[in-house]
């Protein structure tokens, strides 16, 4: 870490001043409201008690008869003896209700410290976070078309966010880096998200050393004292789904809650394949997946925050591919939501999902149906809200602001209707009466600006001003857009002291590792 | 009407044979599944009593106080005078309680009769029926551009709705077509909806002779009896919003309820321009308008069907254009379906909005928020489901296609999720056991014909598939699904007599009508 790097890469001593007033404005200027929304609409509850009731009898059916395997890790299986599971080599079956009683230690809210306390978010309750997509090893923009991530990539991607006044959270892997090894990879990418942003992270998950690191890292910046009582970094885990948690999941799992840091526990089923093809069966089984998961981080460290994770796909029939943004994930997350919620825990949801290759009408139509039911399932952190294309295969530049900019739009959704006399307004129609226009009355001069949404990449000018003006689609729209945000980025401001530190932990950790590709 | 249309143009008695078998199996494959959707997900309520209780409040004091005009219609002043409304002038101010009442008698529930009764629709309860885009000057495709819509556009319009599975209804003025004159162009376009289409209508509504015009047509196909009995058209009148009803409209009214066929009665309120600029005042106002207007109905003939129309908008601050498919709409329609419900009518609602002019990510963002608002607020008749452009100025070929597809989703995602023991799947589990794949088990064998919805326009493959089949845009998809399906097209058989006597009547009718632009 540098002082030019902190200061936006400014080029010369002579620009400093203007350069730092200018971050100070755009800092401002990317501020999210403080924190996270809160929701302020109903859930959207699909499923009566009766039929609630039957999926958790079938969850409790799978952990007790069926089993979950924890392999290649002795120290997993010795905390479930230990909790009263039947141990079968790697297969632990649970007891009907040991699952749900041991998740009752885990808080049903908590909050994640971010470097920029006004920028700290609640994870549970009525409380909503938006995060970036997570995990493409591609990234994708108008102007270079289709490639590999890379670190550069990676940091604009932490810009973009860090800039969006509509995502709370700066997420984790929001594009692999592929130009840097694997065996590194997670230092790179947390002191990105440490000092390009100031908006809570993820760490890495790719092991148990590497989790560790990330957590170290943010004792540097957080304290260890802090670190020690608050949740300052999560590690966000994939079920093998079906039904075995693998050793570097459980290993990585102990890292995070044995520091009492949160775990999201997510299953990652595409039904058909990594679970039955009926979404009835495929939640069932996620909720036996993910109640095991918490489970275990609570034997691990009762108490330790965790948060009930949601990732459900269906699959194209004709081609066993992979599909997003289609009808049945959509009614699954809303069944997961109630399920989430009778636990009594923080419910993570997946956003912006779509198998198009183009930033084109698929690729929002998609996104929305998928997005609407985090939304409406009562979601509290919504990963994959912004820059997902290609079934999660790619991060599209262009898709990132499209999306960044509906969050705004659902984020005034969240907000719901208020029904009071200012905005029953029966003296305007006392003012106006019939026949007349309300452009010019009192009613709506005291409220048309905060009255609407107003996109920021929305085209809503007549056919010939749009004409007139180029005819540019959304999509051209977009890259513009992230174009001039990261053309006009300045980083927020950190303690160089921290700075220094980071930078330090990073080159020796560096130093101490192999190249290594996996 | 001659032979040769009914058989799709066939250009020479040669083709014939093949010509109408190619007919029957399109005409079969065209079909949706009988008649109407029904609805297996609950609605989403989003107020509770009390604040619907203030909006009741203030529509109730919004007829009472401020009063609705109805001009230049000195028989409908006298219908409210009758009815105990206080009249001064073409104001009339209705005791409170009076419009609900009258709403009283229209009917919860109603069957629209279709040509092939196959096709009939129900309009009210769990029922949900999807319908075209109304009423844009323009069309615009890909190939063309943006231009008047024409009478063939209509006849487009009206094919690609009927061979459409996910289309229920063929709707009304699908577009204008602005080569016909205003005097003579309900005869063409209910002609063609009769004959191109065997799905239910809508009829014209640009004044009263030619609202009876469309109803004697479909006695020519219906029968009178059975016109005089059943509703068989409806016309979708909009309020001229602020609290304003012309003579045009309630005569156009009056014609359709005393030959008992239904309205839609629809106010057409963009806040901050026909309405307050803050929704709670909107959504009392339109309560107001559309109870009045469907009391109205009652007031020509109790019982005639009518529908609770719902037309939400809002307005871009900075130029004061309006907005589609923004968030304050989409939590006023959730409303307006709780209002409508409470009275027990029918709703309409809008789909498939947006202001864009292309037909690209915006428009299909936009679009989804605004369908997904209309299906979750109870809406039995979703009008403008598909090719809707540009903030209705336009009709899209390419957009309808796209939307017509994601009707398809819609219908899934109406079904809800089925829990039983076939669903839960817990046999399929006992045969895969963790760790191995469901592609081939016995569960998966069973179910995955059915299991997940199948989009006929999204691309679902990988992107060197993708790419390597020539990198299509769902833009470009659509583009050839309409020519294809256009160049497949054949038109539903209809009785030769029947057939005969609508073309002598809209011969006879444009003979004696003048060519008028208005």
């Amino acid at each position: 870490m540098n002082e030019q790097r902190a200061r936006g890469d400014a080029p010369s001593q002579g620009r400093r001043g203007r350069e730092s007033r200018r971050a100070a404005r755009l800092a401002s200027a990317a501020s999210a409201p403080a924190g996270n929304l809160k929701r302020r609409i109903p859930t959207y509850d699909l499923l009566g008690e009766e039929d609630l009731l039957r999926i958790e009898d079938a969850a409790e059916t799978i952990l007790q008869e069926i089993g979950i395997e924890f392999r290649n890790d002795a120290s997993a299986l010795a905390l479930w003896r230990d909790a009263g599971a039947d141990i079968d080599g790697e297969r632990v079956r649970l007891p009907r209700g040991l699952a749900r009683k041991l998740c009752g230690t885990a808080p049903r809210e908590f909050t994640q410290l971010a470097r920029n306390p006004e920028r700290n978010v609640v994870m549970g309750g009525d409380n909503v976070i938006f995060a970036p997509a997570y995990g493409s090893p591609f990234v994708q923009d108008m102007d270079e078309g289709r490639r590999y991530g890379s670190l550069e990539d990676f940091r604009n991607f932490v810009r973009l966010a860090y800039l969006s006044p509509n995502i709370h959270h700066s997420g984790g892997t929001v594009c692999e880096p592929v130009d840097i090894p694997v065996s590194k990879r997670h230092l790179d990418m947390v002191l990105a998200h440490l000092t390009f942003s100031d908006k809570p992270l993820l760490g890495g998950v790719t092991g148990p050393d590497r989790a560790t690191d990330c957590i170290d890292m943010c004792r540097i910046v957080f304290g260890a004292e802090t670190t020690e009582r608050d949740c300052v970094i999560l590690g966000n885990v994939n079920v093998n789904s079906p039904l075995v948690y693998d050793g570097t999941v459980t290993m990585v799992m102990r890292a995070y809650a044995a520091a009492n840091q949160g775990v999201i526990v997510t299953p990652f089923i595409l039904g058909g394949a990594m679970g039955p093809v009926t979404n009835a069966g495929a939640i069932a089984q996620a909720h036996a997946e993910t109640m095991a998961g918490i489970a275990f981080t609570q034997l691990v460290r009762p108490g330790a925050p965790a948060v009930y994770g949601n990732f459900l796909s269906s699959m194209a029939l004709r081609s066993g591919a992979p599909t997003f943004g289609t009808p049945e994930p959509a009614l699954g997350s809303l069944v997961v939501g109630q399920l989430a919620r009778r636990l009594g825990l923080p419910l993570r949801c997946s956003g912006a999902f779509t198998t198009s290759k183009a930033t084109d009408a698929q690729a929002m139509n998609e996104s929305a149906m998928s997005m609407l039911a985090a939304i409406h399932c009562g979601a509290n952190y919504i990963l994959h809200s912004a820059g997902w294309l290609e079934g999660g295969l790619s991060m599209g530049y262009e898709k990132f602001m499209l999306d960044a900019d509906f969050l705004g739009s659902l984020a005034v959704y969240l907000g719901g209707l208020r029904v009071d006399d200012a905005t029953l307004a029966l003296d305007a129609f006392r003012e106006v009466g019939p026949g007349y226009h309300f452009f010019g009355c009192a009613h709506t001069m005291a409220h048309f600006e905060t009255a609407f949404w107003d996109s920021a990449l929305s085209d809503n000018l007549s056919f010939e001003q749009w004409r007139d003006g180029g005819g540019w689609d959304a999509e051209m729209r977009a890259n513009a857009a992230w174009r001039k945000a990261l053309a006009d980025y300045a980083p927020p401001p950190i303690d160089p002291a921290t700075a220094e530190a980071l930078d330090a932990f990073v080159a020796k950790r560096k130093e101490s590792l192999p190249d290594a590709w996996y």
